[in-house]
């Protein structure tokens, strides 16, 4: 078959489903998506192939064997990028999951976004208590290794900060990669014991309606959760994608609250006070609190909104010119599953549904794709996801219509990505 | 409350479900399981309790801020087993996971089980290609950098080596554990491009029916695979939980073969050749047959069969007298998702069915549990799965009848764990 012939094949009717470029997601499904991008860069060979390839160096001498354990390739070189560091708030601060290398919708232990208050404790769990007091029948308290014989539950599960994408809400970073502007986002497999049973055991008393939950750290971290949450779902999270949870995301046990603002999840967990009203910690007054236009601030803005956002491309990436390339990115919400994600590529002018590529489970990350071919005029990326409950994610203009831009916190926003003739990929305010 | 009232309390009840002191799994959602187990552990306190308690040195002093690349607990230590090291087998061998200290359904990736025939290539994914050729249109070669623009899946599916579980075939390892015993299998979210699209890429011809699909390491690992599985499910996996696969198991690339034996998953792939008949590669005659009694080897006997095991407790463990545990485990089926799990603690006579504690995903690994009230006479713990195309887990007499004790390969048999009266669990054969 003729080279020209070829490149027919491979390009077959791209049907086009929204301005600017979009295609069909049923083209994702078919062959010739990859070829018809990369038809320019595959050799195109005899029958004979392999035999002219050079033979590597790493197939002709065997390599080291099984390890006790392991770690990444050294070409691979994924970091967590750590934000602010001050000296008048030692161990303060976060780091973010490079989400524009990931794929899936797991993040590995080592890439799990962090924030602390005061740093990383390094908790022996031999040494370690959870009190469990207050409006109770009986207070308690739990070894590490009695927890261990408790019921557990499984759940994936993102978790974010309150403060991601903070930096969209005032038009800051216009450098900012999906990483900088939105790192804040992880999701793994958290296992642990409901909190129900905890609770019940204490034996809640009846004019019981809070919980007060406080970290081992040194900033003795600190929040309230209603206790119909704490009934709920939450859990005490002992493992992390299988193993025992990572220090710096609370070892030996957290406080996990599906779906509900990142620092709600009390790390390093050493007591439940069960209370009539909420605590009033510093961390939530000082901190973690919306402060809307009028200068009020909204207290307990709990659940994480419906989200999603482009990884790829995505913020300093260069796409060529004339390729057909599959745009893909997560969506999450704190209200249940991801429902629907639409992508637009001429700034939200026109939609259309991408493709669902990995499971769709409550309260976890969700990946999407859509092929799109760039003609190499002016494009701006962008993402709406909608979830089972049907909010939709609303626009940087109708967050700050409603909320202003003092506030930091619970910016669920669509992210626009700025694509230059030249092809380079920015953070673009439209 | 006096203390008797309150072990009443903890103690509601408890329905017996089958003998030997099996529970109804409705016990593991009510309250008091843990607290009926660890009573005696428990110190009850005064409603001002927190503050008799020691403040350890941890709570006092800010620890380290956030990290590139995170790590595991100085106090955990988990690590995987490596089997066989022999000099004529340079990177020859296998390493286990300890399946006994994980919960939930993901292995980590560095716990991830390996098995290598020459050890673990170094490679430079710049320097690796993948060939497409044989019966096919078009050859093609792809590069790494190509490869990730394409559509990719994102699918959380177990793997296991076919050589699992094969010491109970012939009764060795007394002193077994979960791990050394069965840690051959784990479970990752792997996200890859369907091998589909890139067969249909080159062009399959009619007359096709198998692909042969080599490594590259040092020893060419080479499987074939039928051509309509590989169009079915089969992936290019590019990401093994959310990063970039790991060395030790492909990178920069493996395929996947969802629910069959691992090693047909060949990793490092630099070649798929497609075939009318089998490629008769030495790991597919010298290896990896199922020898039956008349010396007549079984060939590509691909699906992994369904299956359960008890982690805990498992071999070499100790439970204490008269106290009620949480008996859990994993279960899994290279045929579909796992329906139901069954738990005995008399060595088969009664079964009562355990909850499942975790997603119920196809291919994937399961978690489930039951509790278990020990009153000290001498009992065996075994599991049994049913899956979702209706297969039961066979005994080890079941498989020994059917098979043979020549065999190595594709044990599914049900685990027995024996519990002697001062509590030790060894690894028996009943």
């Amino acid at each position: 078959m003729k080279q020209d012939k070829l490149e027919k094949k491979r390009q077959p009717r791209l049907e086009k489903v929204a301005g600017n470029g979009l295609l069909s997601r049923r083209h994702l499904l078919e062959l010739g998506l990859g070829g018809a991008g990369m038809a320019m860069s595959q050799a195109v060979m005899g029958q004979d192939a392999e035999l002219k390839l050079e033979i590597p160096g790493w197939s002709k001498t065997p390599g080291p064997g099984p390890s006790a354990y392991g770690s990444a390739s050294s070409h691979v070189g994924l970091e967590r990028q750590s934000g602010f560091g001050n000296p008048l708030y030692p161990g303060g601060g976060a780091s973010r999951s490079p989400l524009q290398h990931l794929q899936g919708t797991i993040t590995p232990n080592s890439l799990h976004f962090e924030r602390h208050h005061a740093g990383v404790p390094d908790i022996d769990p031999a040494g370690h208590k959870l009190v469990i007091n207050g409006l109770v029948r009986q207070p308690l308290v739990f070894d590490y290794e009695d927890l261990l014989k408790y019921t557990m539950v499984s759940r994936i599960y993102f978790l974010e900060c309150s403060g991601n994408s903070g930096a969209l809400l005032y038009g800051g970073n216009p450098d900012g990669t999906a990483q900088s502007l939105h790192g804040l986002v992880s999701c793994a497999e958290w296992t642990g014991i409901p909190i129900s049973t905890l609770l019940e055991e204490a034996g809640v008393l009846p004019e019981a309606r809070w919980i007060a939950a406080v970290g081992a750290d040194a900033a003795s971290m600190g929040r309230s959760v209603p206790l119909n949450k704490a009934m709920d779902d939450s859990m005490l999270a002992l493992f992390q994608n299988g193993e025992p949870v990572r220090p710096e995301q609370g070892y030996p046990m957290r406080l996990f609250n599906p779906g509900w603002e990142g620092n709600t999840s009390v790390k390093w967990l050493t007591q439940i006070k069960v209370t009539r009203e909420p605590a009033q910690f510093r961390d939530e007054t000082s901190k973690y609190t919306d402060t809307m236009p009028d200068r009020k601030s909204l207290q307990f803005t709990f659940p994480m909104d419906v989200k999603s956002l482009i990884t790829s491309p995505s913020g300093q990436m260069t796409v060529a010119r004339n390729g057909v390339y599959r745009v893909n990115g997560i969506a999450w919400s704190g209200s249940g599953s991801i429902r629907r994600v639409e992508v637009s590529a001429d700034g939200g002018s026109t939609w259309a549904d991408a493709l669902i590529d990995s499971q769709q489970l409550d309260k976890a990350l969700t990946r999407f794709s859509i092929p799109w071919q760039w003609d190499g005029s002016p494009a701006v990326l962008q993402s709406r996801a909608t979830d089972s409950a049907g909010n939709v994610q609303p626009t940087r203009e109708a967050v700050i219509a409603a909320k202003g831009t003092i506030n930091r916190y619970h910016n669920p926003c669509i992210q626009s990505w700025g694509v230059s003739p030249s092809g380079e990929v920015t953070n673009v305010y439209v």
